[in-house]
């Protein structure tokens, strides 16, 4: 099951709006067959793992992280493939929260006297598909934030700099991180203030992840890296219903995809653009701030995941923090996250969090 | 030697001005003495090692951490001592950069026909003797700069709250942190906003570091745990020339001592408060901010080794900054720290520092 695990994480970020599942075929001790959900988010990964195995699979154990499908959807469904291809025994990490599938697949294997287990590493697993979860639940995508700051917590100096804060170690760290999530998120102040393109770099990746940017107004500039780049990889702008329309049509030019969505104060509503995003096929988003971005989703406890790399320097207090004002007047109040893990990469130290349940 | 540095580390933060040294002597294979330099300073680690051994030091190995002193001080010089017991061979980590013993112990352990061996460990060594090696040759002591912060670099809310940040297992490590140094140091405005005690509790240990408050004015409060504890526990008064007589009268009568320091722009000189301490004794500081302190000890390059504690919680752009204003325009002109250990501490993040030389 580790090794299933670790093959639906091949997937992530590459296979929205399906689940990135892994599937390992063991017949007599031996590997008969592997498989990942494909980029675009089929084949699934039982059919993959079917299809290696041939004739191998009749008597197999197939051990999968996600419940096998039991729906006619845009392929037929994984739990009859496996019934067909005559697989004896069944060991699955969690059921799926689709109400489409949920406990049905099972049922249709069981049925057809397929042996059912479920449950082994059920924690690791229902983390790798949290992204799926959220977006069957409660229709939003699973939200990392990702926060490169010095030892102080800021992310740039005073007069805006932050080229380079952390190490490149780091940096490419983070363009793993990218590769990992079907979106890159950013808000308007770091689209302009950094010029960034938001791409992943240097590590032999074809599959960009959407490049996501909030916008109330659409006042970002038209010349810049993302805008030059948005015919080639996708662009999607998250703006509020009083966007001048010039710059709508002016963005919508350049080949930028529009979400409108609804605001809340001065602000988008961090709910809605969740929503609009979720609903626009995206399982897991990685948040690259800044300061009034990240502040809006921990505020509306919308962080699932946060990442935190720090360097080691001072910057000092005229710096730009690294979350906006939160409004949090009591420490009880405050949203806690439990670690997940503490390691060194290059020059700085990498900590990650989740949300603590 | 791995040994003897540990022993030595027992005498930290118990032993100024002395350095905190460890021995160990092995004949035939075999420990047969162990020491490390003794509360308040003496007995040396070399002289109560020897003691522990006692006939069956001769012909045995002298592991020690640091150069045996040759001089003639408050005590007779290790050296000597050691030839009188007939070591017939001598591994020192590191030689000492006092002049009075640079090189003397060594080359009068050679002149009795001792074989002398240098250098085992030696950057371990150096480090773990830098406050004493800091103290002989620029007169100031080790500074450690401690910041528990939010993982957004706060150390409390906008209206001030502090309790509790970080956790218990946290804490706990910064009383045993307290605990290895000679003086435990902290802003005005921490002491003024915190009430502190910055004693080392719940450890069971009977010695307690000095406490060092810096304090332009005095402008501190007369009824507080620092006050109220004064007569107890060393406290010393970092403060300016032009401090209230009443408030230096009433601070003496309460069992503080005044340190007198000069002043640069409208604080306290951090070079000069670390010299008036070194003078007083100190090898070894720890500081535990706030704000302003932890800024002019960074701007000045004061800080040797730094430790944060980060917590699993955001507190926004509204709370108390880690590091105060630094006056930083460029990234690189930034003094970057070496990283040397990350890892979890209770529920928060652990990382130690030190300078990058």
């Amino acid at each position: 099951m580790a090794l299933a695990l670790s093959l639906g994480r091949r997937g992530q970020g590459n296979c929205r709006p399906n689940p990135a599942v892994g599937c390992v075929l063991v017949r007599e001790g031996r590997i008969v067959g592997r498989g990942w959900t494909q980029p675009g988010g089929r084949p699934h990964a039982e059919v993959v793992a079917l299809a290696q195995a041939g004739d191998q699979a009749r008597g197999a154990t197939a051990y999968v992280t996600l419940e096998p499908c039991s729906h006619h959807g845009d392929t037929p469904p994984c739990a009859q493939a496996l019934i067909d291809a005559g697989i004896a025994r069944m060991v699955a990490a969690v059921g799926d929260s689709d109400p489409r599938v949920s406990g049905q697949g099972f049922e249709m294997l069981r049925q057809a006297g397929v042996e059912v287990q479920v449950g082994i590493l059920a924690e690791e697993a229902a983390r790798d598909h949290a992204g799926f979860f959220y977006k069957t639940e409660q229709g939003r995508p699973l939200v990392t934030l990702k926060m490169a700051s010095s030892f102080d917590g800021r992310i740039a100096t005073g007069s805006g700099q932050s080229k380079w804060i952390t190490g490149p170690e780091a940096r490419r760290a983070v363009h793993a991180m990218r590769a990992r999530h079907d979106a890159v998120m950013v808000g308007a102040g770091t689209a302009r203030a950094d010029d960034p393109s938001l791409t992943v770099r240097d590590l032999g990746i074809e599959h960009q992840p959407v490049r996501v940017v909030i916008s109330r107004h659409l006042d970002l500039p038209l010349i810049s890296q993302l805008a030059t780049s948005a015919a080639e990889v996708p662009l999607w702008l998250c703006h509020g219903q009083g966007a001048d329309i010039e710059r709508k049509r002016a963005w919508e030019g350049l080949g930028a995809r529009l979400l409108p969505c609804a605001s809340r104060g001065v602000q988008l509503d961090p709910h809605d653009i969740l929503q609009q995003l979720g609903h626009a096929g995206l399982t897991r988003v990685f948040c690259e701030g800044g300061s009034a971005l990240a502040a809006s989703l921990l505020a509306f406890d919308l962080v699932d995941e946060l990442i935190g790399f720090t360097a080691g320097l001072g910057i000092g207090a005229e710096g730009l923090p690294s979350i906006g004002a939160l409004g949090l007047h009591n420490l009880e109040a405050a949203n806690r996250f439990s670690l997940m893990e503490t390691s060194p990469v290059g020059a700085d130290v990498m900590h990650r969090w989740r949300r603590a349940s």
